[in-house]
């Protein structure tokens, strides 16, 4: 009976997981809604299925579980999270005590970095940024070889750094932050208020459904459609990731800065050669020059082999 | 015989030195102006003037001098320093050779962050950030409890965060770093223009002046005098540095951050004020209510204090 292991990428509309062999390779996925709005006891419940159908088809022996959520963590617990209704929630020892296996939970970001720094393009690295640009922008850091989390666990937050003094209202409160110029609840607001002035866009009838979410693929259509609000908001929503990109650079002089998330993917070299372009015009050349800016690769895949890297962490192993 | 120790701060200006016995107490000063402009050889013989007048009146035996040094350090020599003409320079060797004893020489503000570090504010602290405000904006990070380099020994350069997109040019060439809106050097450059402006000021005579050098004693005349041109600009430079601290505060969740530099000594609490009530505003609360926002009350010593930790770290003893 082979070892298996699962990595789980609890978010706040799906939840996507992988199943590992003992050589951690993929050898299933699947994805479910997390029904974020339904509570606590339904989003487990979401969680389990996702696992069990993993396994269903499988004949292996389950050894660990890691998993990557979105917000504060601490302890194996979800202490807060913006996106899913969990609050207190020992999603660790639930885990643990439902499947009888060791299991580990992190935050998603933090997570998603481990992925592309042990599996990834990060490989090696002792000192990189991830930015992870989805509804919110995540962001991670490893400095001196380890994740770094601050003196309360909080740092890595590259999404809430100040790029735009007095700019637009941030979900944080604050203002002129990075995730309220790039992130894709940004550029859907953007979106919205160019079209409200009455241009035309591909997104002029998209976003008058109700509840309509800004896809990446949509974005990519559009973008490499030549539609002319699609590429003026992402051009800027780009330069606003380089001014940020810039600053890491000169204050940490990292090796690497890698840009992960479903919109980066989708959008790819284009919007990254724009990044590139802007930290170059911005940082200290001689810190520019050893400093590699890039897509993930991985794409939805890093916070996946991230709850893998859990799980070695934890478990002291190596897939 | 008492052992001694010498300290030394080399900067464009002026060189300041101090002398400390073997408990680590300050018992002899002296400056002498650096005469940056006249040759390499001209600014070391200065410095040799400075540790000769330090030790003429005192009976010990000289056990290692310590240095601070803007620019560029590698290996104990002076890659390049902006305001001095040093280039590949073997300070730390040169002083060896003349006195016979161990010498270290470093970046000026790791070495005031060393200073605040061991002997100051920042005593026991495993993450810290220094922002030291002169001609320009020297910075310092210590993570995990160590100075931190990055990868290539850049890491830092807090004053070259950029704060405001498309911004004032700097004198690195890039556009709205930190230190282009609230240096020295950024100071009087809008003191001159709102007085090119007509409007009538406390520095209106001063910067008439040929060569004027803008004083932090004049600045705080006016800045307390009620001078309205020299408060706007003040209070906007202030903001500024709030700015930056707070993206410094989400970004490495630090547990305090330190403002050195004869500006700040003078300008004093009502500067860091402004200081902290805008990184208040705009930080992330859980993180700005676990990170100390303070001046760094060392003052000028910070840099000579920060000279004797290089050389306990050097020649592994604790004063």
């Amino acid at each position: 009976m082979e070892d298996l292991y699962i990595g789980l990428d609890i978010g706040g509309t799906k939840i996507l997981g992988a199943l590992f062999n003992a050589k951690g390779e993929i050898i299933g996925r699947t994805k479910k809604p997390s029904k974020a709005s339904k509570g606590e006891a339904v989003i487990f419940n979401q969680v389990c299925k996702v696992i069990d159908s993993l396994l269903e088809s499988n004949t292996g022996t389950l050894k660990a579980i890691g998993s990557g959520v979105p917000g504060v963590i601490e302890d194996g617990k979800i202490r807060f999270s913006p996106n899913l209704s969990w609050k207190d929630y020992p999603l660790e020892q639930n885990l643990r005590d439902k499947y009888s296996v060791p299991s580990y939970v992190g935050n998603d970001a933090n997570v998603s970095l481990l992925g592309v720094w042990k599996h990834g393009l990060g490989k090696g690295c002792h000192n990189l940024a991830g930015l992870f640009v989805g509804t919110g922008i995540g962001g991670g850091l490893v400095i001196n070889n380890a994740i770094y989390g601050g003196s309360t666990g909080g740092a890595g937050e590259i999404g809430h750094m100040i790029v735009v003094p007095d700019g637009p209202i941030c979900g944080c409160g604050a203002r002129g932050c990075l995730e309220s110029l790039a992130s894709k609840t940004a550029i859907l607001k953007m979106l919205k208020s160019q079209i409200e002035r009455g241009r035309n866009s591909y997104f002029s009838g998209l976003i008058e459904q109700k509840d309509y979410i800004l896809k990446s693929s949509h974005l990519k259509e559009a973008y490499v459609g030549g539609d002319e609000i699609a590429i003026e908001i992402l051009d800027n929503a780009a330069s606003y990731l380089g001014v940020a990109t810039a600053s890491i650079i000169n204050l940490l002089n990292p090796e690497l800065i890698v840009f992960g998330g479903g919109m980066m993917e989708a959008l790819g070299e284009k919007m990254i050669e724009r990044i590139r372009s802007k930290a170059r015009e911005l940082a200290i050349p001689g810190l520019y020059e050893t400093c590699r800016i890039e897509l993930s690769v991985l794409g939805d895949d890093a916070s996946l082999y991230g709850a893998l890297s859990l799980i070695e962490d934890g478990l002291r192993i190596s897939l």
